[in-house]
């Protein structure tokens, strides 16, 4: 970690000593900053930042630039794994992602090819190795993935859902064949974070943003057991280094517990859940990431300010603290208060570091 | 409770001994039974419906012939308080409920009145008395209403909401105006519950549809504090027949010690929450009502009796479980499904009340 000139990020994970807490924002990279809105235009669609290195690059160091965060995240989109077998993804104005040709049958999941990353993905491994070098050292990289479960989700509905009616239909109904296909999806997670760790991620998240649409069975049997099959198939010893994991299952609060006994370094935590309680009942298993409701940017600065200082002792004492947002920032956030929640975080955070 | 012919129900809520688990169903009076949808069709609009006592009447009554559900739940809106208060309520097709003047500042908040239920709000003192007098004992009635915060989602938003920055917006920012509008919702809704009680509902359920939208702190300050004046308002003595109260937030399986310390009778799980452990955390203080995932229903009947048998094993033994979905049923589930579940509830519960 020498080569870091901020690793605030990585030790707090670590649960090794900072001196302030570190903070970095889900969806940092986004449409809520003016520089972000131009290149997309730019740009013409979404997924033309995401497929171009130079321009994901470009949009994953904006935030930077602006603020003082402890972290970078490379800039791409969950769905990049199910669009690499060949589903077909495509955005609609206004509707989220979709895929042209979603999964319904066994022969379907049969037919699912596991992607090398250094090839249908390779633009992402792309874009990882020059943010790398760009960052240089500034602070560390976040790479990432959407989780088994919510891939599958989007693959078998074809689109975001209300309901998840399809995808819980087929596992409800045939069990096996989910199984089969949340198997490959853990190959194919695990085998696209080692690849992005081998190009220079320092820290990867597991985003399970639709796991919490499942009754508690379901979720440790769908859900929670194929993150600890990613868990376990990452290598995160790099030339001595280790590379620090983050589990966040939106609405997952209740299964904390469960959570902490898989391996992963971190879990993120939304804003429903009650820190406190949360970090008395990982029991300092893991470190805790989150977790301000995002709609409290809207407020004043005065009243962020007053937020930060109240989740920062909600914590309490020591490392293992990663401040950010439940969710992602929302697109018309004004950038102002960001900044704001940023520099509370830092400068509120000291005291409970000495 | 002498005149009812089955009192399951009544008896679970208040943890008295029953021959089988109750069961009833969150929207079952609604669009999955054809013959609603034919009297859904011939009033014009839902607000028809609710507006019109016998069409209120006859809706509510419709599950009943088909199903051996052990209540009937008032068919009504929960928006009929803020449409009271001079709000405007109307639908469109597909987007939910709107209101035509929104509450926006504190002079409109000012302005909202505390409706008189048998005046402003009478047709569902109607609807009641004239669904009790049809149900002739056959079933308890269920009386509701929305939650103040759950109406105030609402009331400022304008519409539903998915973030709800708007009337989250007003909590931070202005948190006494808030407080004098959930003061003024609270007592309506005791007003509102009163008089369905005094029309003759002999249970009553407020509905926390959006509770689990906060934080752990604003949830406490702004939606449980209100539910709990809510419930010491209420006369549930009606000579000498206690009338039990349920206490719903969906999403808020994290806050279930706090919400059995309110005085409800029974609190309504939405399907993430571990019943079993539910039952544990609340220690017997409170009967607890759900909690099945409404999109089972979509499995095949054999799909559904297992997981039936596997949320009453949760429970276990003892009396003080309603037997329900986390929410309410979708639009196109098969009629027969929700058979398959209603007679597996009575046919697999008797063990645990031997």
């Amino acid at each position: 970690m020498n080569e870091l000139k901020n690793d605030r990020f990585i030790r707090a994970l670590l649960k090794e000593p900072v001196d302030k807490t570190p903070i970095w924002m889900m969806r940092q990279a986004g449409r809520y900053l003016p520089e972000y809105r131009e290149l997309r235009a730019q740009a013409g669609s979404f997924m033309n930042l995401c497929t171009n290195p130079e321009l994901a690059c470009e949009v994953t160091l904006q935030p930077l630039e602006r603020f003082d965060f402890d972290a970078a995240i490379l800039f791409s989109d969950i769905l990049t794994i199910p669009d690499a077998m060949g589903l077909g993804l495509y955005f609609t104005e206004g509707e989220g992602p979709k895929f042209e040709r979603p999964v319904r049958t066994g022969g379907d999941i049969d037919k699912l090819p596991i992607p090398d990353p250094e090839i249908e993905l390779k633009y992402v491994m792309d874009a990882v190795r020059l943010i790398r070098k760009n960052l240089n050292g500034r602070v560390p990289l976040i790479g990432f993935s959407g989780s088994p479960w919510t891939l599958a989700t989007y693959m078998v509905e074809g689109s975001s859902s209300k309901t998840f009616s399809k995808v819980k239909g087929l596992m409800f109904e045939q069990p096996l064949l989910m199984h089969k296909m949340l198997d490959k999806l853990a190959q194919s997670v695990a085998s696209y974070l080692n690849a992005q760790i081998a190009a220079g991620a320092q820290a990867v998240m597991l985003f399970d943003t639709w796991g919490g649409s499942l009754g508690t069975e379901e979720y440790i049997e769908f859900s929670l057991r194929y993150a600890q099959q990613v868990r376990a198939l990452l290598n995160t010893d790099i030339n001595g280094q280790k590379v620090p994991t983050i589990l966040f299952t939106k609405g997952g609060g209740q299964w904390l517990e469960a959570m902490a006994d898989t391996g992963y370094d971190a879990l993120g935590l939304d804003w429903q859940t009650d820190l406190k309680l949360a970090r008395a009942r990982v029991g300092g298993r893991v470190a805790l990431q989150g977790n301000m409701d995002p709609i409290t940017l809207y407020a004043n600065p005065e009243v962020i300010k007053a937020k930060v200082g109240m989740i920062l002792e909600k914590y309490g004492a020591g490392s293992g603290h990663v401040f950010n947002l439940g969710h992602g920032i929302l697109p018309d956030i004004n950038p102002e208060h960001v900044k704001a929640m940023v520099d509370a975080v830092h400068d509120l955070s000291a005291k409970y570091h000495q």
